[in-house]
């Protein structure tokens, strides 16, 4: 897919495409169909950062709290979107032993109890046993920071899906 | 519901609950959590509002392009959510005869390729001889006038949804 290509579509089609870049929040792509033309693919990109970053901090914990926990509730019951499930398959989310699933879900609990959003990596880039040893790290520091800490990840993801529909030129079917 | 209970509510109940007063917008329900405890249920619905003032011009488009049309795919394949699909219903739209619904498409059509969003209407405050003739005439509205006239429309289906929420005291299922 080349630039021209979604610098053609109307607001529907980009939806399509684009609509889940940022987990369960559409209105961010929606918001940036109205920065076209883009220049580049990656301008797309850069857009959806700066509308992210006009946000207030209530508008990144509500990006945050979009987002699903690891081998969560939604992955037990099969309601990730596609995007998502890909991602935490991949990381090895699926296959837990009990202990490894009960550590986690503990560790899911302290995090969401103490910064009132749930912990948000991207998974894609780590694997189960990093995933619990940033969780427990990141679990000491301050809402502040970890505020910060949630939406870099959120912004690693958007890229690494984004180079996704990039490469296979479709989008991930996904429930929004 | 009374406030106390929605002041107890932990982001992910407050969520399954309010998730969908704004289409597709979940983030904004989530941003909201952040500005607990609430005086009143009327608090909630202010917090709400302010959050969407708070956007920028792209961002209040973004929250009018995550709208379903009218009588339009999404009501055909059945994927609208179950808040919208009662309230087309409601407003006569799943019962329109061929030629109705030829002419609300061809109005929609319009409306889109002139401003880039759905025509948006509280359809529960209206039937479909009404909501006809408000779009046959809002298509003739500068965007600006639009954009503002659309907004209006979401915080009235916003406010019905909510009422809708304090009499049942349960949500609607829905799928986000």
């Amino acid at each position: 897919m080349d630039v021209d290509a979604v610098n053609c579509m109307n607001y529907e089609q980009f939806l399509d495409v684009f609509g889940n870049i940022i987990e369960k929040c559409p209105i961010i792509t929606a918001a940036v169909w109205s920065r076209r033309p883009f220049a580049s693919f990656s301008e797309v990109e850069d857009k959806v950062y700066d509308f992210i970053e006009s946000l207030p901090i209530s508008g990144k914990e509500g990006i945050l709290r979009c987002h699903p926990d690891l081998a969560g509730r939604e992955l037990t019951s099969g309601t990730l979107t596609m995007e998502s499930q890909q991602e935490q398959r991949q990381a090895g989310l699926t296959s837990l032993t009990t202990r490894e699933r009960e550590r986690l879900t503990l560790l899911n609990t302290q995090y969401k109890e103490k910064f009132g959003f749930p912990f948000v990596i991207c998974a894609k880039r780590s694997d189960k046993d990093k995933i619990m040893e940033e969780l427990n790290s990141r679990l000491q520091n301050d809402p502040s920071v970890e505020i910060l800490k949630g939406i870099d990840e959120v912004k690693k993801i958007c890229h690494l899906r984004l180079q996704d529909i990039l490469r296979k030129g479709t989008p991930l079917p996904t429930k929004l």
